[in-house]
């Protein structure tokens, strides 16, 4: 494949950020990659792992001459990259970001983007590993991965393109909804069952003596709570910033939860067989 | 090894049982396993794939010559066939059982074995997979893993010591405790995690387009929900027989997820990092 684009910038060169280097650079989409972001010990890694070229802990600096900008920053930082690079961004430059929750980065964008916001195109790889920095990342963590991108109403046709063929160029599927639709559906599949999985471990700590508890735990609890291994930061800002859709799933879930209580209090051993079974069902179906 | 008893009886070759008898025979534990329960199409599967040598649909008659008999059937089926089993149970031989809770087989027991009682050595073999059946048995399910046994008043020591040596020689690790003690770490550790699975994804289907919302699970969600893929009979049974414990964590866990949800509604940051940090730590501290 011949380059898309010259140089490619990327805020943030953790797991989200390296691996999406690893897998532009290996598919030749790009001739430069700059690294840039506030800590340098993890610009420096990124370096070292040949993760990027080369790296600026100046941000608005290493924007300045970039084609296409990568916010791979927590979704509690978008906006304060967003107001540092602003005036730095070039005139032709298309950004894009990879946050979790898409209409909190959308109202960022709109409060502080001044020119480059029809630009801007929100995005969401649905992709990533309970690890995270730049040593975790590896070049195909998006290979047959759903990316969905939410353009704002402001968002050129042109920007979206170049957007979507980054992403195809990583391996990655990529499908366009709107950010509400996205908000709610990661709230379920991926923003509760994260705040279910530290809530269980959190809960269980509490119980007992925890380190005999845990003695007791199989495969099957490992896998469960693998996800309350995640960055506590990160989740902690997907939280906030989904907190509409979350609270509507919790509360969903909530009930859900009450009911199967009051089911197994009754002994009702045909009602929590169904839900079991519905439940069985529809996982077979969709997960495997 | 020389073999440390003559004949065998396994009542439901399914995963757990037919697990065992491959872990038994590889071993040279026994000389003799015969195979029996209702089901003759799984007894022949068993018989075919070399986990058992013989089986006999009439369980009374497979008990009747055994050394060591162990109940593989699902909790809520164990004092059916205890009462099936016990005029014919041999004077000298053991009996043991892998049900996931143990005081409500204990109570099974104590009303309706009979002289056998003392020679009953309950057990619960902390593995397993989402998968079940005789096809899904393999010899190492139970290496390096934790075995419970939860002798009962009655217990006597040579029982205790014969139901022991048999885990031992699967090449699991044995420890002893009270029924009700493992009933709690096994509501917390398990049962709890199964119900949070299995509603989750009833919840989830409820909500929106199924496909569609499931399309967008990643890794972690697969993860997650794996265990709703676990056999329906077996967790009604399971949380029927340990209803009093599992209501006491599902408890436990509605108050930390209300918690979280009011943490939520009030913007607490640093309350929501503190409980994905404790998690977080509480998890990788024990589960890695």
């Amino acid at each position: 494949m011949s380059e898309t684009i010259n140089k490619l910038c990327i805020i943030g060169t953790g797991l989200m950020g390296g691996s999406l280097a690893l897998a532009l650079r290996k598919s030749g989409f790009c001739k430069h990659i700059t690294g840039t972001g506030r800590t340098e010990a993890t610009l420096k890694q990124a370096k070292e792992l040949g993760v990027i070229d080369d790296y600026s802990l100046d941000i608005a600096q290493a924007v300045s001459d970039s084609d296409l900008i990568v916010l791979c920053v927590p979704v509690g930082s978008m906006k304060s990259v967003m107001e540092t690079i602003d005036t730095s961004i070039p005139d032709h430059a298309v950004l894009t970001d990879v946050g979790s929750a898409k209409q909190c980065v959308i109202d960022d964008a709109i409060s502080v983007l001044n020119k480059s916001l029809p630009r801007f195109v929100p995005g969401h790889p649905i992709a990533g590993t309970e690890k995270s920095g730049a040593a975790a990342a590896f070049a195909e963590l998006y290979q047959e991965r759903r990316v969905i991108l939410t353009p704002t109403e402001h968002s050129e046709d042109a920007a979206l393109s170049l957007v979507k063929k980054m992403w195809l160029a990583t391996g990655a599927l990529v499908d366009v909804m709107s950010a509400e639709h996205h908000d709610l559906v990661l709230a379920g599949t991926s923003h509760l069952p994260h705040v279910l999985a530290y809530t269980l471990v959190d809960c269980l700590q509490s119980v007992d003596d925890v380190d005999e508890i845990f003695k007791y735990a199989a495969g099957g609890f490992r896998d469960f709570t693998r996800i309350a291994s995640s960055d506590p930061i990160m989740w902690r800002d997907i939280s906030i910033k989904n907190k509409k859709q979350i609270l509507n799933m919790i509360e969903r879930y909530q009930a859900h939860l009450l009911e199967f209580r009051q089911a197994l209090e009754n002994g009702d051993a045909e009602k929590i067989e169904a839900i079991f079974r519905r439940a069985k069902k529809t996982r077979d179906d969709c997960c495997c």
